[in-house]
């Protein structure tokens, strides 16, 4: 965290008045939202299943007096006054930031009347367990008239919240601000081509990756350590931070930067799991402590989008954490946490083994050359369900097709197909986000390493904070200050493109592929 | 928990478009409280260093918007609608508590004004800093000034609040609602002559008991699992609860009776305070899981006062927890958990040695007889110095004086005398509750001994559900509908007496040391 010269953070024009009486209210509903993001963290560690109820009844309170503050009508007057061409001449980039941000969610909040807001929150609620249940029964047409219901719902938001080209570019603005769809289509094409050829190729060599030595018995316990050793080695500092366990591993502010925590779930028998969820994980949360601390308390503090969020997430995990340097550095905390499992495993065949490529049917298993190709199925089937292009009885069949073109593989149950994931129960226009993160993670990579000449040879020396520093100094730093896309230009030189993608996953792979 | 018919639980008048609006205004209230418990617990348990500063803003921004609430011109008209006469009659006992509750807190939150309310905060962080570092310096010169000041304070806030007799009276009115120093010197004269009296004839019988049975080599996990244990035991429900570790035990609600949770803190060397810190927790915790979930969401539910609270912690540590029936139908937890070490205690040499009655200077570790003579010393001290009859520097000399009358031994320094207790870095009016609790206790312990004429006989079997439920359906379930010393009346049929403490007290441990 850049805890050094405040002085040459971005800030706030506090001497401003309107600026300064936009952070007092900004300050109140970030600190009630942290509290929030708090409950939720104890819903999802800690809290008893008899509570259920009556947190539901203490975040529906929450949420009713976020939405007071948020639709005030001064907050509105005040956004008037600060977005004239004469004011905004005078504010730093911080003050624009919060500004956008301030307009984006008054505008959202004023738009989405609150009944429509507590219909969605009802129907969310009965489609969860809908799904829930249809997944454990392989059972789509349970689901389907939920998943209809759903379609329906976000068809009228983003009719309320408003668009230019299509439908589902005001669902994705909700999580990607500026990203479009059309967009999308250009950054995702290549990396489709990619995908399906370098499978293609790795399966036609007849090589094969041995990842038995990730399996076996490890107790759990001994894991939660060694995430924490791992975690402390990427430079995440515990002092403004907790590791806990949860079902699915995830990663929360309350308040960034200081204090952002992360779960991970270990897995008795395959250490892979909390390792790299505890690396992913990292990523999140390095980002969040990151954050310059001149922006806390405000909505600009923490991340820049969901997708810039998975670019650091992705970065650590993929470009670092499956990297033979990184492991030449920190191998020891492997071999001590399992001695005995691992004292015969050489760090060249444990990494070679984080790297299998092997086309599965489940997303959140899926290796780094099939994973995009998982999240461009789901981007093409939701982007149809908005625009009205398909009906939801030929879902299962069209997944199914999908993943016979892309994967070369078909689910025999829709519980392993079209259930898999739990995002369409809430609604649409997320799943791109790890795709574009993917993206912007390797371009940022392919950065670094440009201005490290000496990038492997650090890490293999077990360094990583030179790393965190510049992107810290250079990303971490700014929060949602700019939009995603400007922001990986001002990281990176140019706006996102998706060739060091394909660069890096095809010299990495014909490596370890010897293809 | 009452999860039975709630048709016979004490209920509000929702009919009444009046108390309905009141109970909407108390729901959001109530959410937004228990929020703010959930994040103390969160600051108690998990909570990492570098997060204090920002957690502090987001509890004083929950404050201002309570306080909003609290201050509603429209929550003061229904208040005095519903206080009108005509309206009490048609209102049932629960409505009546709700407007009476509610009314104190609006009081409070009109008389007390935001400046002064602020200043409270400021002067009890600084004050709680200052007594921290001098009770690790045994520099009582150091807190003084800050002592000094909290007197001020305290003496403001008592005459903004209002009071008949004396000061102290206002104070003490914040944790035992309806209570004055009058009343309490005369309750608490007997327990002053009872514990004096009998602890001299302990010391003159020459007869002692041997608590080395409770020392050893205790793992902490293990100490953990036993508290878990010996809740489970007394009817502690975990799919409304949790327990967790904290550096001093507490518990505390997230909203009665659906989340009610406590710390314990084992000492390795001393198994005696995890399961006495266990089985008093337990007994807070019950209380607020048997509040009637018809009253969940309003301040009503949970405890009547903090006097009722030390009630249950006391009757469940103390009269049963610290009894032969009791640990003769449960004694196989402790075996089974430190089998080795136990194998060769028997259970009537480890209940006696619970039982071990030692003058010492510190009141958290006081037995039974000399706790409330730790209490009085307090009570007397603080009343001279709220009521402006003693000067700041004198204390110290004073308080050793009154240990050496009161217990017989004088503490060598501050730190082990006057500076012991957190308390007076935040108020006054507290520590009477402590003594209470232990009257209360004792006469609704007395009263189901009454109504169970085989109470030992089943607690040595190893029931507790009977005196449980007894008390849920008797006491527990009312909440704070009632006056603490309304409700000890219907509980027991009469109003506090000290009388069945004196002879608990004296029959008790006449027995133990054989006098």
């Amino acid at each position: 965290m850049l805890q050094q010269d405040t002085a040459l953070m971005p800030n706030f024009t506090r001497s401003d008045g309107r600026v300064s009486e936009l952070l007092d209210r900004m300050h109140e509903i970030a600190d009630l939202s942290a509290l929030g993001a708090l409950a939720e963290w104890d819903q999802n560690t800690e809290m008893p299943e008899g509570a259920g109820e009556i947190r539901g009844d203490q975040m529906a309170t929450l949420q009713g007096v976020l939405h007071e503050r948020w639709t005030s009508e001064r907050l509105s007057h005040l956004l008037d006054q600060l977005e004239h061409a004469s004011v905004q001449a005078n504010l730093s980039d911080a003050d624009k930031g919060l500004i956008r941000e301030a307009r984006r969610s008054y505008d959202r909040s004023t738009k989405l009347p609150r009944t429509l807001v507590e219909e969605l929150a009802r129907v969310q609620a009965a489609s969860f367990e809908s799904w829930r249940k249809a997944r454990t029964n392989n059972d789509f047409a349970n689901f389907a008239p939920w998943l209809a219901r759903t379609i329906s719902l976000q068809r009228e938001i983003a009719d309320r919240l408003g668009f230019v080209e299509t439908r589902y570019d005001a669902l994705l603005d909700q999580f990607e601000p500026g990203m479009t769809s059309s967009k999308i289509d250009t950054l995702f094409a290549p990396v489709r081509e990619v995908s399906a050829t370098l499978l293609k190729r790795i399966q036609a060599s007849g090589h094969a990756v041995d990842d038995s030595c990730l399996q076996g018995d490890f107790a759990q316990e001994k894991q939660m350590a060694l995430s924490e050793a791992v975690l402390r080695a990427m430079g995440y500092e515990l002092s403004h931070g907790g590791i806990a366990r949860s079902p699915h591993p995830f990663t929360t502010s309350f308040g960034s930067p200081f204090d952002v925590r992360l779960t991970v779930n270990p897995d008795q028998h395959f250490i892979q799991a909390s390792v790299m969820a505890a690396i992913h994980e990292g990523g999140h949360a390095l980002y969040e402590q990151g954050s310059a601390p001149t922006l806390v308390r405000t909505p600009i503090a923490g991340g820049a989008s969901m997708g810039a969020h998975e670019s650091q997430s992705r970065l650590w995990e993929n470009n670092v954490g499956r990297s033979l340097p990184f492991w030449r550095g920190q191998y020891q905390l492997i071999r001590s946490a399992f001695p005995e499992h691992f004292a015969n495993v050489e760090v060249e065949a444990f990494t070679r083994a984080l790297n299998k490529v092997q086309p599965s049917l489940i997303r959140i298993e899926a290796d780094e050359v099939t994973y995009n190709l998982h999240i461009i199925i789901r981007y093409e089937l939701e982007r149809a369900m908005v625009n009205g292009e398909v009906a939801v009885e030929s879902l299962p069949g069209m997944w199914n097709a999908k993943y016979r073109e892309y994967l070369g593989i078909e689910p025999e149950t829709d519980s392993k197909g079209i259930l898999q994931d739990v995002h369409w129960s809430g609604g649409f226009g997320y799943f791109p986000t790890y795709t574009l993160g993917n993206l912007y993670g390797a371009q940022i990579f392919h950065k670094l390493r440009e201005v490290f000449p000496d990038f492997d040879t650090r890490l293999e020396k077990g360094e990583t904070a030179f790393l965190l520093r510049w992107l810290e100094e250079h990303m971490y730093a700014y929060g949602a200050i700019y939009l995603p896309e400007d922001l990986v230009k001002r990281v990176t030189g140019e706006l996102p493109n998706p060739e060091h993608f394909v660069r890096y996953l095809t010299n990495k792979f014909e490596g370890i592929y010897n293809l």
